[in-house]
C-alpha cells in the first residue's frame, strides 16, 4: 500500500513515523510544509521538513519536542558573541544539516534534490518532498502587524492572535518534482494532524497540488490535531478558534471541505457531527507504538 | 608608538599579541595575510585573521595551536554524516564566526569592515585589517600539479615539495581601506615570524602595500620564524630549502630584500651575516611573556 502523507513539522512527523513503522518500506511519501522556511545566519533552514527528517531517522529529541537529541549550542553562543542573530535556535548538530543544504541549494540544486539526498543519507526508504521548490513563504496577519512566520512563531512566541494566513509566492509555486506523481500513485492520502492554517494550508496553497487532492480517485482522510478541542502543540487551537470560531471536529472538517472524506478524531472530541464521516480512536501519539496505532487504524479507513 | 605587523596565522598572531602587550592600546595595527581564506561547506573562512582574532582575544587554543580554546566538532560530524565535506576541520565556536562573517559578506559587506566589526566584538584596541577586501589566493605549485593553499595545506598535509606559490588575482588587489594609512602611520614596520612565502608574500603581493614597504619613511624590521634553521610550525624551512637553497638567516633576508632593515634571529641561528643586520635574541615563543619580551627586543631595535 502506497500512502502520500501532508505533512508539517512535529506532530505530522510523528505520525509519518507512526506510518512508515507500519507501511511496507518506500510505502510512505511525505509531502512536507515549506511555508515556515526562513533564512538564519546566511542558511537556509526548513524546520517541517527537518523535524520529518530527524523524526523518521530517528534522530530526534523526544523529549524537547523538536530538533535532534544530543544537540548542543556552542556555535550560535558563539555567533551571538560576535553580535550574530540568536533569536532562532540552531543546534550544532542541526547546523551541520542546515550547512549541507545551504551549500547545495547555493550550487543551484533544488530543495527537493537536497531533501532526497539528505534522506538517502539517513539511509530511510520513505520519500521527503518539499510541497515546492519554489519560494512560498507564510506571512500571518495579526492585529499587530503582519510577520513573516518564524518572527510571529519564535520570535514574537506566537503570542499576537491571528486574523489570516497569507501564502506568499503560492500563485507562482508549482510542485516539486514527485509531488503529483505521489498524489496519483497513491492508494490514499492522508492529512497529518498538523496545523490546518499553517502546516497544511501553505502544502495546499500550491494549486495543482490542491487541484490533484480534490480530484482524487483514491480516498483522503485527515487526522485531527486536536485532543478535547485542544491543540496538543501548538496555537491550532486559538487559530480555530478566532478564525473558525471553534475547535470543534466540524471546524476543522471545515478547513478540508472537499478535501477529505473522513476525519480521524480522538475519543474526548466524540460524540461530534460533520459532513465527511468521524472515526474515533486515541489520536494522542506518547510514544512510537502509539503513533503506529494510530496509523494503523487510519490506514483501516481507507482500505 | 604605532606598530604597523604583516602577519600570517600562529606564530604571527602569538607575536602580535606579545606586541599588544607591550604597546599601548590601540598602537598595534595588525595586516593579515588573506591568501590562505577558502569556502568551506558554503562558508567564507580565513584561518589567518581567524588565529590573530582569537590569539589577540586570547580565546585560542593554545595546547593544539590553532582555533578556539573549548572548541567541539558537532556540527562538522553532522555535517559529514549528511555527505558534506569534512577535510577542512571547523569547530563549533569557531563556526559561529564564520556563520556571522559568511552572512555579512553574503550582504556585500567587505571583509575589512567583517573584521573590523569582529574585533570590536571582541573588545580589542587592536585593529586587525586583511591586506586586501580582493580575492586573492595562494596557490602552490608542487611536482603533483598545482593546488589551492588550503587543498595543498590540509588535504594534502603539505607533504608535497613546493616549486612555486602563485597569487592568483594578485594584479588586480588593492590594499583594503586603511591598509596604507596604518603604514604611512606607523613609527615602525614588522615582519612577524610567519612563513616568507606563504604567509607574508601574499600580503607583499598587493603592490600598493609592497611599495608602501619599499618607499617607507620608518624602520621596518622582520623576525624570523626559524630556530636553529627548522621552522617552529610548518613548512616554512622545507619551502626555504627548496626554493631558496638554504634556511640561514641570509636566506631569509633574500626573501626581504628592500624591505627590511634588520632582521631579528635566534640565537640558535647566529653566528650569520646577512646584507642587513641581524639581531640576535631568543625567538621562541612558548608562552605570553616571552612573547611580549621578544616583542620588547624588536621595538628596542627600531627605537
Amino acid at each position: 500500500m502506497r500512502v502520500a502523507l501532508l505533512s508539517g513539522g512535529v506532530g505530522g512527523a510523528r505520525f509519518a513515523r507512526g506510518l512508515q513503522a507500519v507501511l511496507d518500506p518506500g510505502g510512505l511519501t511525505v509531502i512536507g510544509n515549506v511555508g515556515d522556511d526562513v533564512e538564519v545566519l546566511g542558511l537556509y533552514v526548513s524546520p517541517d521538513l527537518d523535524s520529518i527528517l530527524y523524526t523518521l531517522a530517528e534522530l530526534n529529541d523526544e523529549e524537547r519536542g523538536w530538533g535532534r537529541a544530543g544537540e548542543t549550542w556552542q556555535a550560535l553562543a558563539a555567533a551571538a558573541a560576535w553580535g550574530g542573530e540568536d533569536w532562532f535556535r540552531l543546534g550544532d548538530l542541526d547546523l551541520g544539516l542546515h550547512l549541507v543544504r545551504t551549500q547545495g541549494l547555493r550550487a543551484g540544486e533544488p530543495l527537493s534534490s537536497v531533501t532526497a539526498r539528505l534522506a538517502k543519507a539517513a539511509g530511510l526508504a520513505t520519500r521527503i518532498l518539499p510541497a515546492t521548490n519554489d519560494p512560498l513563504r507564510t506571512r500571518v496577519v495579526t492585529p499587530a502587524g503582519t510577520f513573516g512566520f518564524q518572527e510571529w512563531f519564535v520570535a514574537r512566541r506566537h503570542q499576537d492572535e491571528v486574523d489570516d494566513v497569507i501564502f506568499a509566492g503560492a500563485g507562482d509555486a508549482t510542485p516539486a518534482p514527485a509531488v503529483l506523481a505521489a498524489l496519483a500513485e497513491a492508494d490514499a492520502v492522508v492529512i497529518a494532524p498538523s496545523n490546518p492554517y499553517v502546516s497544511i494550508a501553505p502544502i495546499l496553497a500550491v494549486e495543482d497540488i490542491r487541484l490533484a487532492i480534490v480530484g482524487r480517485a483514491v480516498p483522503c482522510v485527515g487526522v485531527s490535531p486536536l485532543v478535547g478541542g485542544r491543540a496538543v502543540k501548538g496555537p491550532a487551537d486559538r487559530m480555530l478558534s478566532r478564525m473558525a470560531g471553534g475547535t470543534t471536529p466540524r471546524h476543522l472538517t471545515d478547513c478540508y471541505k472537499g478535501l477529505i472524506d473522513a476525519l480521524v478524531i480522538d475519543h474526548a472530541d466524540a460524540p461530534a457531527e460533520a459532513d465527511v464521516p468521524l472515526i474515533v480512536t486515541s489520536t494522542l501519539m506518547t510514544d512510537a507504538d502509539a503513533a503506529a496505532t494510530l496509523a494503523r487504524t487510519v490506514l483501516e479507513s481507507v482500505s
